[in-house]
């Protein structure tokens, strides 16, 4: 990597003071009232209109389904994943992965998040997108078991080169790979055991789906011996300070105290709860009285149906205040921390702060938006208030993706993505 | 109104055609494939990249609370209005009101909403926002019983006087007024006959606050012999067909056949009811199977915190389908619906759709946003994937409101709002 230094000038920080902020190559070098500005320095001048803050982590998305954002919607969801999603699913191609990767990346620059957490197949293509893009990502190696064993010989194979080739993280190391077996009801107890050693051996992170739904508690009692899906893994050497575990909506208390004790991070996904009827996270006991860790993503666009880390971030406050009874749990300045930084931390990247040596990723948000005034709290304003239309301008890893709601390549982006859809419409009976 | 005709080409419709839209004075006059352009007639094309749907409603708001955004959040709500909400409310001043309400109304005009069910004090302030705003509006003459009836004597004299001055419906007719007493626990029985007798008297709707709490149901079963706030209002003769009802979160069986029969106008406010922890409205016994007419508003920005009719239509349908346990209910196109047309049915607004003849009220949606794309279906996206950002233009009363995310004289209104927040930051503590 070879970039000229950056200066941020006349920026609102989220404690209200004004401040200039230097990022040399890709990391925060200086942040101070007022700076010099460094000869050949790219100058984005806030002029007290524009607040710095960290940008969001989306910790765990399918990103090329939006490609399948409003394929099928309102229905039960056997119905859906049968008769629509899977189906289609069945017909995509490497093509359809990376620019279906790319909207997601659009989406999600426009938004204010620089970083996916992405479980889905056709990794390189995922990975290709990414680098392309100019985003974050920790890329899934998929394991899936199917009864013969074909998909998880096939999944052993792409997953050894996945592992090879982004080994040193791809293009200005903005790319990780980390294991992702699908969930206890797609994935063997071998194959578990499998995955927990290849983790242990290279030193990986695990993402996996646990406890969506009530049927997946009830099925996994039934098949082992009474274990809910969170003690079954822990059984199986699955749960640590590496685990990223989605969902989490059927917990126990003595699930809670073992993901508190193994410091595992959960990840809520609300909305994708909500729409498919699977239930709600327990937030308060989990989190706020549990003391475990958490962060926040969208889930796919296919039942979500978009990549909002701010809608992400209000329905995750708000439904955690209604399930509590108590307005005060998930407050704006927790929820902010944790679907940012929380997020940045969960996957072991130095950022998440606007801070020097932090690693350079911000979003500017526009204050000239209605959306921010009153102007009373900042961090108020963007959990509640806030929608994608109030970020101006997006930097991760030193380099200006948006500037001034302008995404450079953007229609092109569109243009693929929308011939995907063509065919794609073509599938539906 | 003197007002040149205006040609909306290309513009795609919900059901998926293109076609050209001819304005005239305030009303749509034609839709079809390819219209002439009149001569002097304005021109907005939408080259095939806009699509024309009809704009938002906003059934339930307190428009000028958007000074109190963000003033005090996350506390339990008697705390939250003894403390902050009533003491800084004291202190407001006329000037104010109509800054806070020219504030709502550009957060409005940049979300696609023409139309506000306003709530507040200071009406005559309110009325001159929304005139020169260019939204529509129902504003409410307040009905608020204290010990002393000073308030009410007040609200008395307030009342007459902006029934007297908007009687024509103002400037081109965008102005209606109703009578708003405030709840079943601030207005005292004689009020709340007289209301009702004011009302048919005089052919005005009726804007209440209904079962917001399970505080509310429970003083009021305690206070009128085991009557629900439902059953009570039926018998004091206040629901019929222009009833508005905001909120409507704890009903009985019966009250919702009571709401139904009277054919009462539901107001969902999901976002404020969650964030105050004030439950979940039953939308599936009320609406689904119980038949009752619904609408949505936004709260107040001080509880919810946006005005964005897209969020609160997206939380309507998620939460409605999680509390029935069947994503099947409320459906993207059953809430749409709910929130465009139903609003301005609710009202006797002949608007809504994209039709010859109907009131020429429309957003045009930027289908060039990723939030669009997968496009298979246009309502699904606007409902569950859509925000503020894809609203490209709005129309009301035949009038441009905003084109191309343009608002003329936003940054005035913005400045002397952010002056009225100022002044009102000196209130806290």
């Amino acid at each position: 990597m070879n970039q000229s230094h950056m200066l941020l000038k006349d920026m609102i920080l989220a404690d209200g003071r004004t401040a200039d902020i230097l990022i040399e190559d890709n990391r925060i070098s200086k942040v101070a009232a007022k700076l010099d500005q460094p000869a050949g320095a790219k100058v984005i001048d806030g002029r007290g209109r524009l607040a710095a803050v960290p940008p969001f982590y989306n910790m765990h998305t399918h990103s090329a389904m939006t490609l399948l954002r409003g394929y099928a919607d309102d229905m039960e969801l056997f119905k859906w994943l049968n008769e629509y999603i899977w189906p289609a699913e069945a017909k995509l191609t490497g093509d359809d992965i990376y620019w279906g990767t790319r909207l997601a990346a659009q989406e999600m620059i426009r938004g204010g998040t620089v970083f996916m957490n992405d479980m889905y197949w056709f990794q390189k293509d995922t990975a290709r997108a990414v680098e392309d893009s100019g985003l974050r990502a920790m890329i899934g190696c998929m394991f899936m078991c199917d009864g013969k064993g074909e998909l998880l010989a096939r999944n052993r194979v792409e997953n050894a080169e996945l592992l090879e080739k982004y080994s040193d993280g791809g293009r200005d190391g903005r790319i990780a790979i980390n294991l992702a077996p699908h969930a206890v009801y797609t994935v063997s107890e071998k194959v578990f055991r499998d995955v927990a050693e290849e983790a242990a051996a290279k030193d990986l992170y695990i993402h996996l789906h646990l406890a969506e739904t009530a049927k997946e508690v009830a099925d996994c009692r039934a098949a082992h011996g009474g274990l809910t899906p969170t003690a079954y893994l822990d059984k199986l050497g699955l749960l640590g300070p590496k685990t990223l575990l989605a969902h989490c909506v059927h917990l126990t208390e003595e699930d809670i105290a073992i993901l508190r004790e193994r410091k595992c991070v959960l990840i809520n996904s609300t909305c994708s709860n909500l729409k498919l009827c699977s239930g709600r996270m327990p937030y308060f006991e989990a989190v706020t009285r549990g003391g475990c860790r958490l962060a926040i993503g969208t889930d796919g666009a296919s039942s979500s149906n978009n990549l909002s880390m701010f809608e992400a971030a209000k329905f995750t406050s708000l439904v955690a205040k209604e399930r509590a009874g108590d307005p005060t749990v998930a407050p704006a300045a927790e929820v902010f921390a944790i679907a940012t930084r929380g997020g940045a931390e969960a996957v072991g990247l130095d950022a998440g702060e606007i801070a020097p040596g932090k690693l350079a990723d911000l979003m500017l948000i526009d204050l000239d938006s209605p959306l921010m005034i009153g102007d009373y709290s900042l961090i108020s304003n963007l959990v509640y208030s806030a929608d994608t239309s109030v970020v101006d301008t997006v930097i991760c890893n030193g380099r200006v993706l948006m500037e001034h709601r302008v995404v450079p390549g953007e229609a092109e982006v569109l243009a693929e993505a929308r011939k995907c859809c063509r065919r794609i419409a073509g599938f539906r009976r």
